[in-house]
């Protein structure tokens, strides 16, 4: 019987494993090498060129020159961008080179079919940036192989990493909820509809009702996953699929101990982008991009050093003190309609983030104690007040990324609450046993993955911070 | 301004604080405690009463006697099975405990509301396994909370879990495949179709595609999520949406690779197992457990001393050898029905398992080299027999877990192998875009969460390994 050679050996051909024994003085100058990779640019001089080539988290130079490598002049030019290649090569030690040395070509293969003539120029990063928004989209396929819109989908990894771990840590265990359902967690506005079996069915536009579930069985649950939104409208901050960060915690003391722990969850997810994501953080560092790039009034968190600061304290506000703030900051007219809004608009919002920045170092600021009537019909009412509910946003750089709160735990104050709304509380069977069974107290909040990455990064659309974004008209790729 | 108090502080009111005190001396027999928890089981015998409380992972003794509490008997009896309380209560140090000590309750409120009478014992372990399959899962939203089966839904994180931290460390990216799609990655049979803003789309029965797009872009990528199957058969191993585990890696030297990971990767997955999940694991250790629970002519893997076994080794054969030891094995038509097919049957793997588990004492076994016409129009031929591929399926304890092997970079090979199937190129513009503009020689797999952990632990339907299971009849809870 045969048996696999399953032990892990060293992968010597990728370029982390030269830098690194480059480093520590194992691998030096003259040394033989063999790397593999994608041809990134080519800078060809005639008998002489450098050759970018990309891995999966640098690019790194070589140089071709004629008649010091077994390479032809004529087998050089057949190579193209996009094509993958295995070089043997030979270490040159270069300080104005960012890794210290360059790789001389001695020979260099094709393992790649040949490439066509590219669409868009993916080795170009301002040229990349400087695509409209469709065009961007439509050679998804061969953008996203651009570094920085790489490093972008690699951000997306670090803070759905960081969600999950941080939460392990905390004793949460994740959770499956289906995403075709038979009606709305939220009531059913907005959904789309699949055809199952001849049946109506629907994809899911929260795991609210299987969260607070699984509080019954796990106390702290999380899950991630789709979230599929049918909203018709289109600005910067809208996508029809999302992939939601959602928790749920029972035996809570207060709804403040949500908003902890998501404190907590922010200052280890900067600590691990800060640590493990370096190289791509520091591509968004201010002046690295182009301006344009940042959405209109709203910046990258990203500081000159090429990390996120620092989350030391958080503050919070109740809702109708924000308001009153920034009603004080602008007197007049645009005053007047924020306080008779019951909700903020995005200029508050932003004004908010703007204030806290300004005045509290933090890019973060928790507002509580949002109305009952622009909150679900699950929200806990405010015992001192039940116009208000035990309720919270967090805003990140100016943008709201996450909504929570503490759930009515009781079967008795639930149907009242849905009845005074003129809720069908048949409609809520599944939804209705798990109060009817013992519930702790307890709350949750829900996040969005694309939201804080476009915030942390300054992207001037979610879109962006997308690998492959669904709105109203584009279903594709 | 006001700040949160985010300092975590030690949940003291959680039973697993308490194990550890009492296992280092810290807390001792007569100190008092406050603890949190849902009545599991209630054994009343008049004047004094055992009164069981599930916390997240255990299920701990409490004392009450009339007299010795400030809770009268009234009071007490007015109590009732999954309820959330908290207890004031004294540690009693008591031998016959599996802890070492029983909670003597000195008072207890309730902190849910008032619970009704339940419709199925969550309690009693043996009547919860002895429910007939509707029956669990029309309760499931409390049947979840039966420590048992939430075992399952633990054990269901853990495989996550493992995927994921394996690929993390081996050096792969997660990324987010869209669930909607205008056409199909396999061709297109077997899919919901959903109502796109007036539209026809469908909802992702495979992230094949776009896993191949982004070894284009990290090399390694990965995708845990849901996928959808409009399948219509009904047997105990499958279900119409389930937690796929995906992966695919570029730059491969041989498709063998890929089974050598996933070698690696299952070693991680139980070792990780045995260690955190121990207490999980051990209520499926034989002879625990009803016999039905298991499908018949399958077990669970865990052995009579709770733990997953070892992984040593990894037996691989080529498929038409296993199907000629499969014949030899049965002379006659049994035999020579096998080998005229070109897949197994259920009862050929099945046999396959239990011979090399006798043989090589090994659970696992990669079957090589499948015959093209049962794969897809992606997987590479095998050069020495255009009638096989590089491709493999891996069977865990008798039952195919994963499918995978390497697939065609070259676009004009990929153009050719479709147009043999008679298959239209445009329908698959964005597929072939990838192979374009140059792909690296590359694989993959794609593993079934669900099937994983039913085979682990021996249940007899997929379903019991889904919180909350979708079949053609089933859409809820």
């Amino acid at each position: 019987m045969e048996f696999l050679n399953h032990e892990k050996r060293p992968d010597t051909a990728d370029i982390a494993y030269v830098i690194k024994g480059f480093q520590d003085g194992s691998i030096k100058d003259g040394d033989k090498v063999t790397l593999k990779g994608t041809i990134h640019r080519i800078k060809d001089m005639s008998g002489f060129a450098f050759v970018n080539i990309r891995s999966p988290r640098t690019v790194f130079q070589c140089v071709w020159e004629d008649g010091k490598s077994e390479l032809s002049a004529d087998a050089f030019k057949d190579f193209s961008c996009e094509e993958c290649v295995i070089i043997d090569g030979t270490i040159v030690a270069e300080e104005r080179s960012r890794l210290g040395f360059d790789v001389r070509i001695d020979n260099m293969r094709r393992i790649s079919g040949k490439a066509a003539v590219l669409p868009i120029e993916v080795g170009n990063d301002r040229k990349i940036e400087n695509l409209n928004l469709n065009t961007l989209l439509d050679n998804r396929v061969i953008a996203l192989r651009n570094p920085k819109v790489r490093a972008v989908m690699r951000v997306c990894d670090g803070v759905m990493y960081a969600f999950r771990e941080f939460l392990r840590q905390e004793g949460f265990t994740e959770f499956v909820p289906p995403k075709m359902v038979s009606a709305g967690a939220e009531g059913g506005a907005d959904m789309f509809e699949v055809d199952y079996f001849g049946r109506k069915a629907y994809l899911n536009q929260s795991p609210q009702m299987y969260k607070q579930i699984m509080v019954g069985v796990f106390q702290k649950a999380y899950t991630v996953g789709p979230v599929f939104r049918a909203e018709k409208f289109s600005t910067n901050r809208h996508i029809n699929e999302f992939q939601g960060l959602d928790l749920e915690m029972g035996f809570i003391d207060s709804f403040e101990d949500l908003m902890e722990l998501e404190g907590r969850m922010f200052q280890f997810m900067f600590k691990t982008l800060n640590e493990q994501y370096a190289e791509e953080l520091a591509m968004f560092a201010p002046g690295k991009g182009k301006k344009g790039q940042q959405a209109e009034g709203t910046k990258t968190l990203i500081g000159e050093d090429g990390k996120l600061p620092e989350l030391t304290r958080f503050p919070k506000i109740k809702f109708l003190d924000a308001k009153q703030l920034f009603a004080d900051a602008h007197p007049g007219e645009v005053g007047i309609k924020a306080l008779n809004e019951p909700d903020f608009a995005p200029e508050e919002e932003k004004w908010l983030g703007e204030y806290f920045l300004k005045e509290y170092q933090s890019p973060i600021v928790f507002v509580t104690h949002y109305p009952a009537v622009k909150r679900p019909f699950y929200a806990m009412n405010d015992p001192e007040n039940p116009n208000l509910t035990l309720s919270f946003d967090m805003l990140l750089n100016g943008l709201e990324v996450t909504t929570g709160g503490q759930r009515i735990h009781d079967y008795e104050m639930q149907i009242a609450k849905m009845k005074e709304r003129g809720m069908g509380i048949d409609d809520f069977e599944d939804y209705l046993t798990m109060h009817k069974y013992g519930m702790p107290p307890h709350g949750g909040m829900g996040l969005g993955m694309e939201r804080i990455v476009q915030n942390l990064l300054g992207l001037d659309t979610i879109k962006k911070a997308t690998a492959f974004p669904r709105d109203r008209d584009r279903l594709r790729p």
